[in-house]
Order: structure tokens, then C-alpha cells, then sequence
């Protein structure tokens, strides 16, 4: 793998991530007249809950839905400048230049009544797993998976050193059911400017579970998935992908190493081929289900920056909206309005879908 | 008003709620050989967040998008019997045929690896606020929303005293942009058989704000924003209507009673007919934003059913998905994910936009 660092014609960075260690030089120039980044972003504390809500009201003007010919995420062409300057590329991250946070962001804390009110400093990247157009993150060989999660380790380092960044969150949102406005293949990585209030809760539950058990809860969970089997999905020596006992999500899978690490960069190198390999396997599962590319969130639960590191354990959590073929669970009153999530689907039974649906694939 | 209590083919019960004090009988028995109502829900606490999830497995088989004419929630005509019997109604209640959580649910509490599974043990009713099937709740009268008003508050009295029922939530999610699967006016009340993660954290952060200031924290938000103005949207004798400070989602409003009550039930009569004129006000406000009928929820916040009774303060949350006319705001990886929600507007120019709406209404 072979990292290079350029800018943009605004200032923002962009970092490619080539598979091989001797890739074509990645010299090309932003040749695009772009005004600099602007970001007006506020965290403001809800009086009534105590958690940060960020308000972002300069993203409302980003791009929404281009033609595939206008598609900023492809490869610049003459003619044609994108947000790559390359005419091709492996794997690339760049700052969002519509960010949710920013380093930019300028202001001081303020109250306004009882809400505190901060500036959204952070920083939000986007990542771009191919410059095919049409592919998935399920059609990536291996390799790039490899070279994908070396980028998202690498972020993790360097988006963990900005200042005021507490969590970093790699993820990627697929599919228009759930509301992507670009489609080529890409996620995103958001520097939180505070530990997430799921985090939170996360490390709270381990804790009581650690003082009451002398254990790392999610080590339970996993060996009791293993020793149980029915929601199992695929296992190999170094991750096990199981659908929880407690799905939320009408198809929901949790992807788990079996060593406990805080973070990607504490991965080893076995760890993430190993990875790739397995990932691979549960995305070809989930597009089995219903026949067809699963709209999906991938979500990395890491350890926050400066609190919980001995205390999480590293996690991809997997989820669809799709309960059926052609119907969406939506997040109405009961999970919109009460945070209580109601599953039409035993998580037994998806399982045991998932698996048939790779035994259906395989005897075509 | 005169409230009726009668039982429908298969045992559940039906409770008319009419406006006057002397309506016509309501006798009409259910003709429909329908089967027992099953429900085979579970609740499962998730090990990784301490939160209970529901699996009601049983519900994918529920009615869906059905034609007008086939409207179960119309009342019953010569020829068509639906979940009404009688031709015609004003307010009615009965016990949803497809339950999150029901009563006659058997089992008793298990363990499946570190998950503790019970029977999902409540109630889940049904609330049709019109017989008029091409009627909104903002095109009731104001006589009308008081008897709803009623009927939630009897209802709130009677599943609270539902064995194993320990918080009652009357909620409306109206428009299919939010799910919504029948047109029919309506709204549904839970009765769920714990405590949700949303009251959770809301009571404890009301019990660290009383510790540190000795006093109830939503009746200090109430008055710093009657104080600033920018986020008011309607007020009266007994009720205040704004756009909290850090709202979560692009369009949100909180309508608040001047007095702490913990529950619907605790209102005055006086308090309940001034809700109705000041809702009716609301909900104008909310469908001139974008000129068209805004899709929304509405979650009534009450207090817990043996808990939190002197600390919860009533309110009303509205609010909707819609972030432009034609533009949903999607649940993606920061808020599906991390329970972080970025909001694309802020709660002041939202607050403008909502009372600018209504001049443009009254100034045509």
C-alpha cells in the first residue's frame, strides 16, 4: 500500500491509498476555481436529554443526486474536473466539503438559555472505495478491502490527533432507501467533537457488566453466540459475524474480532486480510436476502479518543431498513419519539434466511 | 361527552368516545368471523446497551396500503363490516389487531446467552379521530380534539393500570413519508412493559438538573424561551408552542403546559380545551411551512407509570421528516448509527419560516 498526501484547489486534503507500493504518481492538480470550504456549524447541548445535537445549516445546498455523468466521486477527465484530480485511483479520502464538523469553524462556546452552544469543530472525510462508478463494496477484490480498512486505520490516527475530535466514526450508508445522494461506491468518516450518545451508553452498559462480571461484555456475548450457533452467519480465525439476540434493524448483523482491540489501528495486519475475507462473505449474504443490492448502514464502533479505550471492544455494526423484499421499516412514533425499536423479524429467523440465502446461491 | 365501552368479534375491546352527552346507542355488534388475536411479542434486553427491544414477528402479516373502499378504520356500511360496527362515530379506541404488545401474550422470562427474553406483556390500541376518512387531526374542531384529548387521557388511566404496563405513550404518525400504512385518521397509544430509553434519560437529566438548580428543567426552558421570543411560536392561557433550541430534526416543535403535570390525565378541563384551540393553531403553522400537509409525529411525553411521577413535566413533541418540500431528512450512519443527529436548518430560521407560513395564510 502506498499513501500520498495533495490538496485541493480550496485547501481541503485528499490522500490516495494505492494497492500496490509502486502506483502511478499521484501529482495531478485541482485545476477547478473553488471557493474555500465554508462551514458554519454549531453543537448545541439539548436541555432535555444532555446530548449534543449538531446543527449544520450550510449542507442544506450540497449535491443531491447528479447524473452518473456529473458524479464527483469519479475520476477527473479532461474536460472534467471532480473532487479527484487523478485520472484514476484505488482507494481515496478527502475532506467533505459539505462537513457535518470542520477544523474551520470559528466561534467560541456560548449559552443561549439553558443550551450550551459550541462551534462544530471536528472534521468529516469522505471515502471512495473504487473509481468504478458502478461497483459495491461487495464486488471489491480482497486487496482493496485490505487496502480500505489500512485507509480507515490511517484516518482513525490522524483524525484522533485533531484537536477537539473525541470519537471517530468510519461508516458507510449504501442504497437510496436510505437516503444516499451519491451513488458511486464511497462512506464516510466523521471526527466527532464528543463521545456519541450510542457510545456512551455502550461503555456505561460494559462497565456495569465489567464490575459485575470480572469481563469484557461484548467477549460474552460473542462466545455465547458461538457456543449457541442459531444466529451465526459466518466465522474464520480471527472474526465471527452473528446477528445479535437484540437485532433492532429487520436485518442486522455484528461483525466482531475475536481479540479485544479498541480501534482499527490496533488491528494487526492477519487481522485485516482476515477481515476482508469475512466481510466479503457477510455482504455476499446480505445481498442474497432479498435478491438484490441491500441498502445497508455499516457503522465501526470504536473506542472513543480519550475515554473507554480498555473498556470497548471494536465492532462493525451492519443493519438494513428492508424488512421485507419491497417494504421499509420506518422509524415512526415508537422508535422516533421513545428510542424503543419494534423488530418484525426474529433475529433466528434472519439468520437462518441469510444462511439460506447462501446456500440458494451457491445451487444456482 | 359520553364514552361506551363494547367488545368486537374476536374479544378485543372498543370504546366510543362522542362529543355530546347523549349520542345515538352504540349497539351495533361486529359480524366478522375473525380468529383469536395472536401475539406472540418478546421483549429482549440488548447486552450492549441495557435497552429492550421488542420482537413482534407476528406483524409482517399486517394490513398494508389497503384502497380506499377497504378502509378498516371507516366505520361499517350494509355489506362491509370493518373494525368499527357502528355506521358512524366520532372518537374511538379499540385494541390494535396487530399488537407491538398484548395482554394475552403467554411465556414467562428466559435467558438466551447474556440476552434476558420476556414475553411481550402490554397494550396497544388504536385512537380513529374522525369517521371522515379524507379528514386530517388539523381539520377537527376544537370541541373534537378535546374529546381525543379526553379519550387519551381515559385511555392513559386505564393501560396504566394494565398489569406489567409501566409507561403509556399516545402517539399520531401521519403521512406515508413516515410509514404510515393506513390513511384514515388516526393515532395509536402504547402501553410498553418498561420504562423507554428516551423517558430513561430525559428523567435522569431532569434529576441532575433539580439537584444542581431546585428546580423542574423543562419549566426553566419554558420561560427562557418565552423570554427570547426567536423560537416562539404560540402561546395562550395554559400552553406555550416553540422550536426547542436544539431541535434534532429539520422541522420540531414542543407544545408545553404552563403547569407541571406528570401525565394527560392530571389536566384541567380548562387546560384540556385550551390545548385543543392551540394544537389546531400548531398544526396550521405546520402544514402552511411547505404549503402542502406535513408529514409528521407526534409523541405525547408522560411520566412513567410507578416512576419519575413528581419529576416528568407533560409536553408534546411534533415533529416531522421533511427538511425541504420534496426533500426527506434520512436516519443514516451519524443518527442510525451513533444517535447523532445533525439537522440541516437551525431552530430559528425554522421558527421564523413556521410563523411566516401563517402571515402568508391570513394575507392571501
Amino acid at each position: 500500500m502506498k499513501r500520498t498526501v495533495r490538496h485541493l484547489a480550496d485547501g481541503r486534503e485528499i490522500i490516495y491509498f494505492d494497492d500496490s507500493p509502486n502506483p502511478p504518481d499521484r501529482t495531478a492538480t485541482d485545476t477547478r476555481d473553488l471557493p474555500p470550504q465554508e462551514s458554519a456549524s454549531q453543537i448545541r447541548r439539548d436541555p432535555l436529554t444532555g446530548e449534543w445535537v449538531a446543527i449544520a445549516a450550510h449542507r442544506q445546498t450540497r449535491t443531491y443526486k447528479p447524473p452518473a455523468g456529473l458524479c464527483p466521486l469519479c475520476p477527473s477527465s479532461p474536460g472534467r474536473a471532480t473532487e479527484i484530480p487523478e485520472s484514476d485511483y484505488d482507494v481515496v479520502v478527502f475532506e467533505n466539503r459539505f462537513p457535518s464538523f470542520s477544523e474551520t469553524v470559528h466561534g467560541v462556546e456560548a449559552r443561549d438559555g439553558l443550551v450550551t452552544i459550541r462551534p462544530g469543530r471536528g472534521r468529516c472525510e469522505v471515502v471512495c472505495f473504487t473509481s468504478d462508478h458502478n461497483k459495491s463494496f461487495g464486488e471489491l477484490s480482497p486487496r482493496r478491502v485490505r487496502t480500505v480498512v489500512d485507509a480507515w486505520a490511517d484516518r482513525t490516527e490522524a483524525l484522533s490527533g485533531v484537536p477537539g475530535v473525541e470519537q471517530v466514526f468510519p461508516f458507510e450508508n449504501r442504497g437510496e432507501e436510505i437516503g444516499v445522494t451519491l451513488s458511486h461506491p464511497h462512506g464516510q468518516i466523521y471526527g466527532y467533537p464528543f463521545v456519541t450518545p450510542k457510545t456512551e451508553r455502550m461503555l456505561q452498559t460494559a462497565q456495569a457488566y465489567l464490575d459485575a462480571h470480572g469481563r469484557p461484555v461484548l467477549g460474552d456475548v460473542l462466545a455465547a453466540e458461538q457456543a449457541d450457533g442459531r444466529r451465526m452467519l459466518v466465522s474464520s480465525e480471527h472474526w465471527s459475524a452473528f446477528v445479535p439476540a437484540a437485532a433492532r434493524w429487520p436485518v442486522e448483523v455484528h461483525v466482531v474480532p475475536h481479540r479485544q482491540v479498541p480501534d482499527l489501528p490496533a488491528l494487526s495486519g492477519a487481522e485485516r486480510d482476515d477481515f476482508a475475507q469475512l466481510y466479503l462473505q457477510v455482504l455476499a449474504l446480505l445481498d442474497g436476502l432479498y435478491d438484490k443490492p441491500l441498502p445497508y448502514i455499516a457503522a465501526w464502533h470504536q473506542a472513543p479518543v480519550r475515554t473507554g479505550r480498555d473498556l470497548a471492544w471494536l465492532h462493525l455494526e451492519v443493519f438494513s431498513v428492508l424488512r421485507t423484499a419491497d417494504k421499509l421499516k420506518y422509524l415512526a412514533g415508537s422508535e422516533s419519539g421513545m428510542a424503543v425499536w419494534i423488530n418484525d423479524a426474529t433475529p433466528e429467523d434472519i439468520a437462518a434466511k441469510l444462511r439460506a440465502g447462501a446456500v440458494s446461491q451457491s445451487n444456482p
